[in-house]
């Protein structure tokens, strides 16, 4: 699974491997970068390149691309637009599906709550994949929780009844606790 | 010079030769379409196929894309902003230079003011590049006016007492008295 958090100067790219009782792995976390002085179309392209790097390296089933909206952040926004086009595109151009999912989703899914503050998607994120370090830059760790936030969408729900957790269920669960406090 | 109007079910192209005294000749006009009912990764890619193809075929010097803003159109505004990523891309990948035109400064170039409406572009259109019909659908019209705006800005004005008018230039000249009244 790849996720991808678009953006012209800094797209932040995740790649995790997710297995069916939801536990994850790292594979691949980075930041495309690309000149705030070059002309547009240059970003653009060195932004494909990069992303066409991390597919071509990884194999991913899917990329999952963080949803765009008009109304956030007008200076910017445009360009985020283009950079999350370039993403689909990469996507397309290689016959993979893409999926967008909005950040409330993401947070909804890591945290448990939409309204997370991106710190505490970061210390989620880092317990699932049970890194030492939060992951840096913050495109990078939102790149890993929209990768995680697809993986487990539609995922069933670990009911606790159901057996003893694994230990990835349980990093889960306890850092589902620790967001909701 | 390659004119494009971003959007993902009609992306508007128009290739035009433009002579340093400012006539130009109709190479090239079509749309890039994309079915609305295909997923987006799938329509980007549709549409980076067509465009690149066009440049291919035309080898243009420079693209000129129309510039989104995230106020208009609330709607549809993110899809035209990846539409016109994927117009800057395919620009940047084949080394050329881009650049980007308000709607507002496209009137202003070919009509002489900025508020001018759609079929008073479509009529400068067509009469600079002495065409019979107007050149429809209105998106491909677009596109070549973006093409004529961006060839013809920072050119030398033509000063009618300089010598007489060149057929384009009466063309133009008619043709700006016309969309003033």
């Amino acid at each position: 699974m790849l996720g991808i958090d678009p953006g012209l100067t800094r797209c932040g790219v995740g790649v995790v491997d997710v297995a069916p009782d939801r536990s994850a792995v790292l594979v691949h976390v980075g930041v495309v970068r690309s000149d705030p002085d070059a002309p547009i179309e240059e970003r653009l392209a060195i932004i494909a390149r990069g992303l066409r790097a991390v597919v071509d390296a990884h194999e991913p089933d899917v990329v999952a691309v963080e949803r765009v909206f008009a109304q956030h952040n007008r200076a910017t926004v445009m360009g985020t637009a283009q950079a999350s086009g370039i993403a689909l595109l990469v996507a397309g151009e290689r016959g993979l599906a893409a999926a967008t999912h909005t950040p409330s989703e993401v947070k909804a899914a890591i945290t448990g709550y939409g309204n997370a503050d991106k710190r505490q998607v970061q210390t989620m994120v880092a317990r699932v994949l049970r890194l030492e370090e939060l992951p840096k830059p913050a495109d990078a760790a939102d790149a890993l929780a929209l990768a995680l936030c697809h993986a487990w969408r539609g995922a069933p729900a670990q009911a606790a009844a159901s057996g003893p957790l694994t230990p990835a269920q349980r990093a889960w669960a306890d850092a589902e606790r620790l967001a909701r406090r």
